[in-house]
């Protein structure tokens, strides 16, 4: 049976105009916007949702995370970066098995799709159960599996594997992920392009993300970790950067020239004090731009609007202006920038006719959107995760009215209460190592 | 009739120490704590809550808000301070009548709420409204008229109605409140010396906000903002100072031997591009800290959790650290800093049995407070205010399972359809002129 939902009496922000349309029905049939406007249509809905005067925007768009590690959510945090990843993450997760990355990749989703997120971009191991969770839970997806000079030859069969196993999915979109700099050589960075090029795929990286590694890669290469990779064509139209907190003018033309994304990840650079970057100065480059949470253990949330708030505010620290960002601009980061980003400039990040049904409804009539001023600016400023009433994902109608729809209550539970076991099992054991 | 509250199955972070209690009992008889722990009382409870397991903690203190300035949420952003100031904050402010102070308080205080606020602390006009409006919503709140060189008779009188009017009131506490050095001269300084004299008063003023004021004071006066209130003993024990972003040594030192509280306003600070507090150091210098939201047009929330990430997170910056302050110190800025620097640390800012029962429930059994590997870590980098749940002041229970029970569903729509015809017709009025 076709699937026939009417949205109504919506404000809609399609991100197509700067501008709020008022007294909107939205139709989705299948996985599509079918319509958008004042009039009623013809189209007996087999589900209706009424907004109540409140906001239809597209889903938010979180191009850089690890979803897993909601599992280290606040297990560690107000650390030295060495002592964190060293004594705490990386033995960590020597012990995590793929069903605990399943648990931890359905927390995350849940996270998100609670907070507004309806496609998420994803590096880690196992990423197979990221894709599980994903499916399980409805949620569109870009994974890929981290890529390094360790086991490379067991990373290419898992990334090839990846591709075939999800070739014609349509929430799973497999992608190359080669991890850093500093975890990878040049046979595993060539390999990583060979893959890109291989599978005609988008891929991702950490670039420049702190000045150590920078410090480090020049020291190394003479490089920077952009020019580094760039000599094997990294840096490209299909890549995703993440971090690039320290460039130089170098780097910049190699990123514009080439046409990448950034992802800014504004408070997990904070959390790890990897610095600040020059959003502003990059945006008025003509880089394409979109943002991040980065993992759970470093952020410790999985929010959007919590990292457009702070996106905009650390954009007029940095630029030392009361200007910053345009509000707007931050919005486009976390929708139509993130869908030319993932190549579906066409299909995602906007409310329009023909596009996938991904969007959400803001309620912008409780008393911290009031009064509505500026609904576009109550967006970036005055919205939080708890603002977030419903979340629709390829039309399928995955959280409503602050409650999910996707999975009942009891499964919830018992997803969560399989989290708390697997962390406390995972730290018995290494305090005995 | 006495109130009996019971609140069951709780986890309790008290903030006497750092440590989560879990499966405890609140007992609240009337407005203050009676009890709290493992142990069934004989008590016979008039009210039950169920925490199911979330967290209790002291409610949050807001030290430093203008609650009316919520009718210019959003009405102007990213733009330069003066601009923002003297093209539209002035102008509409000169437009506000009594009632519209009063609606906009209402909306804010009902925001804070909702946000988990028990305390709040407003500099502004027309504080009569201010006070009415937290009366209506039985909110605690420190009201003070702003007092300035302009019409200054007319200020003494106001406050010293104010402080007759209120006298005993057990919500509403006035204060003296000189804006700043540059609204004041040396007259309207000294009168507000004397106002807290007279009345023993609290006092709070806004200083070393930004660099030109900082600059313009050192050209006027030689002195900076600090150091020239200090000819007039407005830093001492009872001066809470808003701001303090640009301090030189000296001003630290005699913010530090007079025992004055600094309230951090790190999302104002931010927005208008005032700069970032040093935190940090100013913690090590022992000088007490608090926390506040600043006015909802410069930032454009009162949400309390937003500020206590972005302060915690803006540490590590300032201080090129990933250490920072600890997340506990930071809650302890929202709570018994705040109870310190109101004079009320033997009554507020703590659960402890004898003191007023402001308190909040936060649920921390959503996926995004999962796994629980340190929840006090969570209250201060994955919570946002969609997470409160309940709100109890002064044993009046506001706001409960994300509800507000303190006022009709009715009453909330008629406050909020109010503030929209209020900013509509100023604006129509300013646009005129």
């Amino acid at each position: 049976m076709q699937s026939k939902i009417l949205i109504k009496n919506a404000c809609v922000l399609t991100m197509e105009k700067e501008e709020i349309l008022k007294d909107q029905n939205i139709y989705i049939l299948n996985n599509k916007i079918f319509h958008v406007g004042k009039e009623i249509q013809n189209f007996n809905p087999t589900y209706v949702i009424d907004a109540k005067k409140n906001l239809v925007m597209p889903g938010l768009i979180n191009t850089h995370t690890h979803v897993a590690m909601t599992l280290l959510r606040n297990y560690v945090d107000d650390v030295n970066l060495e002592d964190w990843l060293f004594n705490y993450v990386f033995p960590i997760e020597d012990e995590l098995t793929q069903k605990d990355i399943y648990y931890g990749a359905l927390v995350g989703i849940l996270e998100m799709i609670a907070s507004g997120t309806t496609t998420f971009l994803d590096m880690y191991f196992f990423e197979d159960m990221a894709a599980k969770a994903a499916q399980k839970l409805k949620m569109r997806a870009f994974l890929g599996y981290g890529i390094a000079k360790n086991d490379l030859e067991a990373r290419i069969i898992k990334t090839s594997n990846f591709f075939a196993k999800y070739e014609k999915n349509k929430l799973i979109n497999p992608i190359v992920a080669p991890h850093a700099i500093y975890t990878n050589n040049d046979k595993s960075l060539q390999i990583a392009k060979e893959l890109q090029e291989k599978f005609d795929a988008l891929l991702t990286i950490h670039l420049n993300e702190s000045r150590s590694e920078v410090e480090n890669s020049l020291k190394e290469h003479n490089l920077t970790p952009v020019q580094k990779v760039d000599q094997f064509n990294l840096v490209n139209s299909k890549s995703i950067v993440a971090h690039a907190v320290h460039l130089n003018a170098k780097d910049i033309q190699t990123i514009k020239k080439n046409d990448a994304t950034l992802v800014h990840n504004p408070i997990s650079n904070l959390k790890l004090n990897s610095g600040i970057m020059d959003l502003l100065n990059l945006q008025n480059e003509g880089i394409n731009i979109t943002l991040g949470t980065d993992g759970a253990a470093s952020n410790n949330t999985l929010d959007m609007f919590e990292t457009i708030k702070i996106a905009s505010l650390l954009s007029k620290y940095k630029n030392n202006t009361p200007i910053g960002i345009k509000a707007f601009d931050i919005l486009k980061m976390a929708t139509v920038n993130a869908a030319k980003a993932l190549q579906m400039e066409n299909e995602l990040g906007k409310i329009q006719k023909g596009f996938l049904a991904d969007l959400i409804i803001v309620d912008i009539n409780n008393p911290a959107h009031k009064p509505q001023n500026n609904i576009i600016n109550s967006l970036v400023y005055s919205t939080s995760k708890g603002d977030v009433l419903t979340t629709i994902v390829n039309g399928k109608v995955l959280y409503e009215d602050r409650k999910f729809k996707i999975i009942e209550q009891e499964q919830i539970e018992k997803i969560l209460n399989q989290v708390e076991k697997i962390i406390k099992r995972v730290s018995k054991k290494i305090q005995k190592n």
